[in-house]
C-alpha cells in the first residue's frame, strides 16, 4: 500500500466500525485437538462467518512473530516496521504510566552481579512483585537528580520495572546496558547520536547511584537497561482515517496502545457484559470501536487449551451478540497475532479474520476457524490492509483517480 | 514487484496473449441474487476455468476503488499509484481527442454564477449535449489567443467539456478553479510550480474572456476548470515487455488508455462478432490483444442485474469461442474493477481473474465466478502482477539469476 494513498480518499461519515480483538486468538491443531477456535462451540461467530467473509492476515509479514505493540499497530492501520515502538514505551503503556513528550522511558531488569561485576542472573532470581516494589521505593528515596530532571521508577512485575526521566531535550538514542548474557559485566550506555550525550550522562549518574543504593542487596544488586524510548505520538486515526475512535479494553497496555494512535481509552471494563454496556452507552459518540479481550492470549501463554477454548465460547455467547445488537456497519473479529497453546508463546501464524457487513463480498465459509480462514474470500493479506478494507465497506473511501 | 525486474528478463517471441476485459465485471451477491457472473450461464468460460486457473486481483490495493484510468494501467502492468492520469487527460481520451506532447488538457464544467459571482449550480442545470455544443461553438468563435497558442474546446456530454491549449513550454502544474461547492466563487488558478505561471496567464485570459462571452447566458454563464493534465506518453508495452500490442475496443476512452501505453488502437468494433473479425484479421500483426467490453460496467452502473448477467452470457457465447478459434498461447478474462449492480458504482472488491494456457498451473476451479476465484490457484494478488504472469506463461520471460 502506497503511504498516504488511503488518507487522501477519506470520506467522513457516521457509519460504525467495530474491531473485536481476541488477543492471541490464532492457534494450530496440536495434541490431538483442533485449534481452540475450531473446537469451540461458537454459533454466533459461525453465523457471522456464513453471512460475511474470512481471511488470514499476517500481522507483520509471513514468518514474523510480533510483540503486542507492533501487532496492534498493524491492526490499527499503522506500518509496524516503520513505526517502531520501543520496549520502554511499551512497558510504560503496560503499567498505565502517563507519558509526555518530555519523557524517555526505559525497561529495566533487576539483576545479580558477582563481586567481579559480572552478571550472574539477569532476572535477580525473579523476585516477587512486593520485593520489586520495595526495591523501587528504596531507589526513589535515595536518588539525587540534576536540576530540571524528574525521575520515575515503577514496578512492572517480578524483575521488571520501568524507569522514566522527564526533562527538556532528552534523547532516547542510547544503546542498551543489558548484555543479554551472564558471566560478563553490564554494557556501558552508548550514545547513538551526539544529542544523546546529555541523557547518557544523566542516566549514567542514576545507574552509578543505583549500584551504590543496591549494594547491600543479596540478589537484586544492580539494574540492566534496555529499550530506551521517547514518546512520539503517531498521527491519530482521526487525522489519518477520519475515525472517531475509542478503546474498550481491560488491560492498560492495550489502552495505552490505543492512546498512541489517538483513540479515547474508555475506563477499563469489569466483565464482558460491562464491555457491552460501555459500547452501548458510547455508541453515538464514536465511529470506530476497538474492543479488546486479553484472556485468549493469557490462556494460550499458559498452554491451557481448555481455558482458551472456553473463553472463546464465552466471547461468542456474550460480547458477539452484544455487538450485533448495535448493528455496526462493519464488524471485524480477529486476533492481534496467534498464540498457539502448545507453544505457550506468540507465533508467526497468520491471524484468523472475520469481516461482516452489507457491502462485504460473501465467501463460502460456514464457520469461524483457522482452517476456514485459509480458504476465505479475503485471502491472505498483510494485517495493515484490514483498516482500508473496513473503511471501504463502511463507505468511508472515495474513488482513486478518474 | 521490483520496478524494472520484469523488463530485464524479456524474451521477444511470437506467442500470443489475449486480454479480454469485461469492464466492471466483478460484483457481489445481493438482493437475493448471486453475483451476475455467478448466475450467468457461461459454459465456455466455465470450461476455460476448469482447464485453467482463477484468482482475485486488487486493481490498486485492498479497499481502494479505482477509476477507469488507474484500473486499466494496472491491467497493462503499469503502477497506477506512480503513473497518475489526470482527469483532463482522461476526458480527452474519452472523446478521442488526439493529444500531443505540447498540450495541456483540462476538464471543464459549465456552471451557473449568481450576480455576486458565487456558484449556484456546478453543472449549469445539466444542459443537453446540443446546448453544450452550442456553447463550445460560441466560445471558440469569439476567443482571442496569444501568438503560438492553439485552443480546443470539445463537448463531452451535458455540462462536461474538454479544454486543450497547445503550445511550447506549457505546464499542467496548476490548481483547479472548481471550488467543489456552491455559494462560493470559483477559485483562482494557482501555479503549483514557477514554470506554470505562463500557462496560468494564458488560461486566466481564456477564463476572463469566457466569462464575458457567456455573460448573456441564463444558466451556463461560466466554466469551472479541474484536472489540468499534460500528455506524458508512458514507456510503451513494446519497450517494456516486447509486446506488439493492439486494442480492440468500442469506446474512445479505452482506445485512448491503450494508446497511452503505446498500443495500436484499432478502429472501434461494431458488435461482438465484429470484434472477433478484427481479432482474426489482425492475428499475425500483433502479439498482445486487448479486447474491451464496456457494457458490463454500464449495466452495473445502471443497477441492472439482469442486463449485466445477459451481457456476460453474450460475451461467453460470441467473443469467448471466437478468441478460442485463434488458440492464443495465453488467454486472460477479467475486469478492470468491480461494479456491483447494487451499488451502481465502481467498488474496491477484487476483480475475478481467469487465466488459460498450456503452461498455466491448473487449480480446482470448475466455473468462472467471484466465489470460485476466492479459492482459485492464483490467490489474491495486486493486478499489476497480471502481465508478468501472462508473459511467463507465454514463454516471454527468462530466468532471474543463475
Amino acid at each position: 500500500m502506497q503511504p498516504g494513498l488511503v488518507e487522501q480518499l477519506i470520506i467522513r461519515n457516521d457509519s460504525k466500525i467495530v474491531l473485536l480483538v481476541m488477543d492471541g486468538l490464532g492457534d494450530i491443531p496440536a495434541g490431538g485437538h483442533q485449534a481452540p477456535l475450531e473446537e469451540a462451540a461458537t454459533p454466533n461467530l459461525d453465523q457471522l462467518a456464513e453471512d460475511g467473509t474470512l481471511g488470514q492476515f499476517d500481522p507483520i509479514a509471513p514468518g514474523i512473530t510480533p510483540g503486542s505493540g507492533p501487532a496492534h499497530l498493524a491492526l490499527f492501520g499503522y506500518d509496524p516496521t516503520v513505526n517502531d515502538i520501543g520496549r520502554g514505551l511499551l512497558s510504560a503503556l503496560g503499567i498505565d504510566f502517563d507519558l509526555t513528550e518530555k519523557d524517555v522511558a526505559v525497561r529495566i531488569n533487576f539483576c545479580t552481579l558477582d563481586p567481579d561485576g559480572n552478571v550472574t542472573d539477569r532476572r535477580a532470581g525473579r523476585p516477587p512483585d512486593s520485593e520489586n516494589r520495595r526495591l523501587c521505593q528504596k531507589i526513589r528515596e535515595k536518588i539525587v537528580l540534576p536540576d530540571g530532571i524528574e525521575f520515575f521508577l515503577e514496578t512492572e512485575s517480578q524483575h521488571r520495572a520501568v524507569l522514566v526521566i522527564r526533562g527538556d531535550n532528552l534523547s532516547d538514542q542510547i544503546g542498551d546496558t543489558d548484555p543479554q548474557n551472564v558471566g560478563v559485566p553490564p554494557l556501558d550506555q552508548k550514545p547513538l547520536s551526539p544529542e544523546a550525550e546529555r541523557s547518557v550522562a544523566i542516566l549514567g549518574s542514576i545507574i552509578d547511584q543505583v549500584s551504590i543504593i543496591l549494594s547491600d542487596e543479596k540478589q537484586a544488586n544492580m539494574i540492566l537497561l534496555r529499550g530506551y524510548s521517547g514518546f512520539r505520538r503517531l498521527p491519530s486515526m482521526e487525522e489519518r482515517f477520519g475515525l472517531k475512535a475509542c478503546a474498550i479494553a481491560e488491560y492498560p497496555m492495550y489502552r495505552g496502545l490505543a492512546k498512541l494512535v489517538g483513540m479515547t481509552a474508555l475506563p477499563p471494563y469489569k466483565d464482558f457484559d460491562d464491555s457491552i454496556s460501555i459500547l452501548s452507552r458510547q455508541w453515538n459518540n464514536y465511529t470506530f470501536f476497538f474492543l479488546h479481550v486479553k484472556k485468549t492470549d493469557s490462556y494460550g501463554e499458559d498452554g491451557n487449551f481448555e481455558a482458551k477454548k472456553q473463553i472463546i465460547e464465552k466471547v461468542d455467547k456474550t460480547i458477539v451478540p452484544g455487538i450485533q445488537t448495535m448493528a455496526p456497519d462493519v464488524l471485524i473479529v480477529t486476533g492481534d497475532h496467534s498464540t498457539p497453546w502448545i507453544m505457550k508463546a506468540h507465533s508467526w501464524h497468520p491471524s484468523p479474520v472475520l469481516m461482516h457487513g452489507i457491502l462485504v463480498r460473501k465467501d463460502r465459509s460456514e464457520k469461524f476457524s483457522e482452517i476456514e480462514c485459509q480458504s476465505g474470500g479475503l485471502g491472505r493479506l498483510p494485517m495493515i490492509n484490514l483498516i482500508p478494507i473496513a473503511l471501504a465497506c463502511a463507505g468511508k473511501l472515495a474513488k482513486f483517480g478518474a
